[in-house]
Order: C-alpha cells, then structure tokens, then sequence
C-alpha cells in the first residue's frame, strides 16, 4: 500500500509517495505560484501526484489516498480550507476539486498538523501524547493525543506560537502583544540580533552580517559560538524564550514526546541542551516522569510524510 | 446505579452519593485535619462514604463506585498520590488502602480533573473538547477531550495556571516568574488591590477594607461596582489577565467550551462579558466557530459530581 503526501507551501507544491512506514520512495516539487486561483494549484497538484506515481514505478491501483498538508483553517471533515491568507483561499473545496483529477480519498490537513503527525510516526510512535515546535518565521506546532492529530472542535487548534508569553510585549502578527511567536520565530531572533548590534558597534555580529550580506538568524549563532559576548546574551536569551514556551507546553500537555523542529532546529544540541536545561528547572512537574525534548530529524520531508500518512 | 464522590480538599473531605446522572442524593463534609498522616484520612473517607450511602437509603448494592479528587500528583492507574504537598503525601496507596474499609472499585484522580469533568458532565455533556478553568486561591484548570480527562502522559497535566503569560514579571509559587496564576488568581487580584489602594488613598477601597476588615479578593470589584475609578481600573486590568490566559488556552485548544468556575466565577456576566469580549478580540480563529464560554453552575458540588462519575 501507497500514499500521496502533498505538502503545499506558499513557495512550492512538494509531492512525495509514501510507503505505510513514512518512507518517500519519490518526490517532486514545482512552484506553488500562490498568486492564482486556488483551483489551478489543485490541478497542479493532482497531475505531480500522478507523474511522481509513474516516477515510483508504482501502479496506481496500489495507491490508497492522497493527503494534503495545507496551511490556514482547514475543515478536515468536508475537505475544505475555509481560510488562507498564504493561498487567497476562502471556504476552497480542495478535496472535491483534487478528485475530479485523481479519484483516490483525500484527507486535508492544517500543514503544522500534518507535519506534527510526519515527526510523530518517524520519531515519536506509540508516545501517548506528543507534541510538535517548528521555530521558523513564525512558530508553529501541532498535538498528536493517542495517535490522532488533535484539532479542536474546529479544526484550528494547537496554535501554540500564538499564546502570550510576554503580556504587553513585542506585537505578533496575529493583533496580540507578546506572543511566543514574537519571541521565539527566527524572525524575533533576527529583530533581538539587530538590536543588541546597535547596542554593540564592536560586536563580531557586524562581521558576519556584512559578509552574509544581512542580518539573518544565523549571525548571532555564529558569532557566539566564535566566542562573541554580546551574541551570547543573545542566544542565551532566545534559549530562554523557547524555553518559557515549551516549559507552558510541558505544563498544559505533559507531553511524553516533545519535538522541535524548524530550520533554527538545525542548531542541534547546541540548542537543545540548555533549553531541556530551562524546561527542567521550571517545569511544575518535580515527581514525575519527565517528557522527553528532542530534535527533529525529518526537517522538509515531515509535511510529505504526514500528509501521506494521515490519509491511511 | 449509585457512585461515591469524595472531594478530597485541605479544609474538608466533602463525600456524596451521586446518580448516574450527576444528581448528588446525600452529602456530608468533615474535617480532614490535613496534618494527619494520609492512612486516617483515607480511614475517615471510607467511613464517612458508609454514612452517606446510609443517609441516602439507599443499598450498598447498588453503588458501584468510588471516585476520590485528590490534590497532587496522581498515578490514575495505580490508584497512588504521589505527591501532595497540602496533605503530606508521599506514594499514598490511596485506592488500596481505602478498599481496606470499602470494597468497592475506586477510581483516583486529580481534584482539578475531577472537578471539570463535573461541569463537563453537567454543563458541557457531548462538546468535543472542553476546557475548565478555577480562579481561586490559584488558577487550577482541567480539559476533557472526547469525553475523558486528558492527565499528560504523566498524570500531571493540564496545570494550566502555571504558564508563564508574563516573562520576567511576578513570582509564582511554582517557582516560575509570570505564571497566569500569578495574576488571575484571587492571590493575585488582592496584591493589585493593595497595590492601587497604596497609589489611591482617597479610594472608596479603603472604607470598603476597613468594614470588612481586611483587603480581600471582594474589596476591588465591590468599590468598581459603586463607581470607583481607581477599583475599576484594578478590576478592568484583572479581567485582562483573565483574558489572556483564556486566549492561550482558545488558541491552544480550541475547546468547544470553556467553563468558569472558582470563587472569583460568582461575579456572574459582570465578570464574563468584558472577558468574552477580550478573548473574542483576540483569538487566533478569525475564520470558525468559536468556543462557548461561560460560567460554572456547580461550584463546591463539581469536585463530589465528577469524582463520582470518574467511577463509572
């Protein structure tokens, strides 16, 4: 048995075919080109499904679903993305619109969602709860709960990047001020690398910016590792920024499995020790088995993946 | 069919006899005399359950249960507190040694839990998910999903008072800085009301305090209710920290129903319109249905109704 796995971004439609063990026998992406009707990217979508069929050498009577990791307000029962900002979608019929190209069951997912449950079959299976931190532009997250994606009643759950973490604090793109997001996305790492910059007109920080040509989230990074001060209170903080969020998520979910993922996830232990550090120290749970905090290892392919799966 | 409910707490054990409908048929509250070691306390609820069945006349018979809200740590499976700081408990084989006294099957969870799958059973039978939340000396909270008490992989779940919604701000007993609890707590509004009542000598607060003795978690909303400026600031600024909290919770959850419960909840809509306004402003779900929230009917009777009904 197969499955199609379509991660659909706002830059590219990544299409993967996904044996029942989460393992991509082939993949293909094209530009999303998010500025058309959202019906054209759906028939795009459909017809790299059947080319990477072909790419896989697999009959397609072998094939049984597709899953679709999209981002926005996804209505998984019927199928639809009532809302996306990325994609100009509102109440979209995606499901409908795919089977008119492929007649397979479609079962659409909230990409964070999707993803969440890519980590969870790979890297969490059998953890009776499980939660899932992408610290990108924004941050994200999903929560697995005995095995299922958990939704809400809605399906707009698990918005953990927007919960305030500093009340009155930096705005988040959402109308809130002080949420994680806007403490802990690599978009906030590069606003605190800025900062301390103008801070610090010695700083090795200027150096690397230069010859990246920007500030990026990796300029503090790099320059604390080369043993630059003032990057390392700003590392050191931003550790602690993820850490007072997932510290409220260890809280809220006791999850047995915590995964972090996100292009900073790809710091490694560099990251993760001293945020497991903070998370211990502050966590409410002083008696009981602690949740284990690791990093993901499937980066891009957790959206293919979970999609994929999420349609068994 | 009947099931015991014991609501376990530091000042009382409150034991009733419920129906499978939730209906409490005979109740009675002793003493726990909580710095006893926790043998004499599980002896006294046995006991005070054989009363109870007694006053309601009804037959040993015919209950088929007993549920135990327990403060702490709990090991659901086990039947064990592994950790109660009020009642100097430590690995207490509660549920065993209780049958000691009782042979019945028990069923132990944490008091919080127990008290929101009350309301849940009563006040949100049948939503998806439902979240419970306590203002009180603390803010305790529990969150029922499907039907059942989600515990964390660990039992120790769902403490959702303590998320940090103020990075850096006041002390919590957790240890953390900035917890929720730390500013929707009835602990909390008596601080800020000390505190503006030190900036407001000229504040009906004052007058309100002396009558009653001492500043309490009534003196601030009592003078806002009488025109108050400076109470209504306290009490405006309260029911944004309310607020806050309950938008995490919306954005993490999206729970179909929030109840609110806890002594602060008896203000009634004066308390849960502003909040309902605060979270309707600012919830991350622009584009779906939104969660119902309201306030608890049950108050000190939801802690006996769910602790029984986690029986069946």
């Amino acid at each position: 048995m197969y499955y199609i796995g379509i991660d659909l971004g706002g830059t590219n439609i990544a299409v993967g075919l996904v044996d029942e063990n989460g393992k991509i026998l082939a993949d293909i992406s094209v530009p999303t080109k998010a500025e058309r009707d959202w019906r054209e990217i759906v028939k795009d979508m459909a017809e790299v499904s059947k080319k990477v069929v072909q790419k896989a050498e697999v009959s397609i009577d072998d094939v049984k679903g597709v899953g679709i990791g999209c981002p926005g307000s996804i209505d998984n029962a019927k199928g639809i993305c009532t809302y996306s900002n990325n994609l100009k979608m509102e109440n979209a019929e995606i499901a409908e619109e795919f089977k008119k190209y492929l007649d397979l069951p479609v079962n659409l997912e909230n990409d964070a969602n999707a993803a969440a449950l890519g980590e969870y079959e790979i890297n969490g299976k059998g953890a009776e709860s499980f939660v899932f931190i992408t610290l990108g532009t924004g941050v994200g997250g999903g929560v697995i709960i005995d095995g299922k994606i958990f939704r809400g009643f809605n399906g707009v759950g698990a918005e953990l990047g927007h919960t305030v973490i500093a009340a009155d604090g930096e705005p988040c793109t959402c109308g809130r001020l002080g949420c994680w997001e806007a403490y802990a996305s690599v978009t906030a790492l590069i606003r605190q690398t800025k900062a301390a910059m103008e801070q610090n007109p010695e700083s090795m920080m200027h150096e690397l910016a230069k010859a990246e040509g920007r500030v990026s989230g990796r300029t503090a990074f790099d320059a604390a590792k080369k043993g630059d001060a003032a990057a390392n209170a700003v590392v050191s903080k931003y550790f602690e920024y993820i850490g007072e969020g997932i510290t409220n998520m260890v809280n809220i979910f006791q999850p047995e499995k915590i995964v972090i993922g996100g292009s900073i996830s790809k710091e490694g232990d560099y990251l993760l020790k001293p945020v497991i550090e903070y998370v211990r120290k502050y966590d409410y749970n002083r008696y009981m088995k602690k949740a284990e905090i690791e990093i993901a290892t499937l980066f891009g392919d957790a959206g293919i993946i979970g999609a994929a799966l999420s349609a068994k």
